[in-house]
């Protein structure tokens, strides 16, 4: 099932309130939460008549680093022997098809195509033992777009993946997904960057939150970012960046000018 | 002013909801929020019926490293040319006199006595030129309490600075602080461990807020740490942790064991 959150670009919603919504065959049905039953609510639009949003509201998104061994080598990386974690602020994230604004503090922004999961229920320590699909609403496309420049220079990589709209993710989440057929792949102006297996990370998803839930309780809406694959590089003013995960769908944002 | 949010603890609050507060003579006067003109709805309660709670919902949290030199010195850190932030997640945050709580990953947990800054009124890229007091809404305590071993081994900050309990924020919020006469202090069982006077911060509060606006947006409610004298040391079950803000008050919390 494919939800997702939207808003309605009619005169029917002046206050611009984001819905939610369960998308099948090019409509959207509307549904009370993400996290429900999704019983539908009986209206729907054609997907094309509506704006997608970011699908959740996080608390926070909690990013994976070098978890794919070919981009760590890319970076000069060493490979972490746990998983690397860092966060990125919920300023930064941005709607689908909303507009990547580059920074005047940086001379290189780079696109980072990661595969994405997106929380369903509370969760803390949880053990070796416990499935994690009940808390686990699904999965979707994510661009940790990062300053690589103050990355460097900063050590800590708050500022360099920290600035507004360096958080796009989208389009919708996906409850079901054959992890092991999927790849996340990413494009510039339709030229493919980056593309792996995400069998190639790691660590794994269902590893990852187990580990993550020993430091911090997830939330609904939370989001982990699992890592991205080698072929990170520079985004300029135009460019039109696309990340793709197979069974998922597309992500996709223009990039702009800083203000 | 001292502005507070509370939960009351009798038969008529049995859903826990937290209100907003005044406080004044030992009392607190409820207001509808703590972002408008601070209109008092009638309601009080003496100041020990009521549960303090941190006293922001906060986005995010931005917290300053490396921003009193003694302390850079006594973790043998280079002095930054700019401000080093880092985020701790909101799933972190405790209340005043709530428990901090030990976690079996870190053989050393460390107090980091702070003064706290919460913002009033989103704000971005603010200029040299423009007055930053508007956007503020006061000044608390912060207890940036860091797995000390777990910091140096990941570099990252954010497992270290991220468990649960590892943010006590408060116990409320000064609207009205003399910035130059206030001294950070704390306490471990009543002995004094940190003491520095904000002066001798190297970046100061109306810069560190334009410079972190020009990353990131920041929201009613987001707090901003703004670093650690030196002093840190560890933390050990049953000891009682003091953050005093001279002109503030003292943010309490004891330290208790991983579950």
């Amino acid at each position: 099932m494919k939800l997702c959150r939207f808003r309605t670009t009619g005169d029917d919603n002046k206050e611009g309130e984001s819905r939610y919504g369960v998308i099948r065959e090019e409509r959207v049905y509307e549904v009370a939460s993400l996290f429900e039953a999704h019983a539908e609510e009986g209206r729907s639009w054609a997907l094309d008549d509506v704006k997608l949003l970011a699908p959740s509201e996080p608390s926070k998104i909690v990013c994976v680093g070098r978890n794919y061994a070919e981009h760590a080598a890319e970076l000069g990386s060493t490979l972490p022997k746990e998983p690397l974690i860092f966060l990125k602020p919920p300023s930064a994230i941005i709607a689908p098809e909303d507009a990547v604004v580059l920074t005047p503090l940086s001379d290189r922004v780079d696109y980072e195509g990661e595969l994405a999961v997106v929380m369903r229920q509370a969760c803390r320590q949880l053990k070796t033992s416990d499935d994690v699909r009940p808390y686990m609403l699904g999965y979707t496309c994510l661009n940790d777009v990062t300053a690589r420049d103050l990355q460097k220079k900063d050590v800590q990589f708050t500022r360099a993946k920290g600035f507004d709209t360096f958080c796009p993710f989208g389009p919708w989440i996906e409850t079901e997904l054959d992890l092991g057929a999927a790849r996340v792949e990413t494009f510039v102006n339709r030229q493919r960057r980056q593309s792996a297996s995400v069998g190639e990370m790691m660590f794994a998803v269902d590893f990852l939150i187990r580990w993550i839930s020993q430091v911090m309780t997830l939330a609904p809406g939370d989001v982990i970012s699992t890592g991205t694959p080698s072929g990170v590089g520079p985004l300029s003013v135009g460019d039109v960046v696309e990340v793709t995960v197979s069974g998922i769908g597309t992500l996709r944002n223009r990039v702009a000018a800083a203000d």
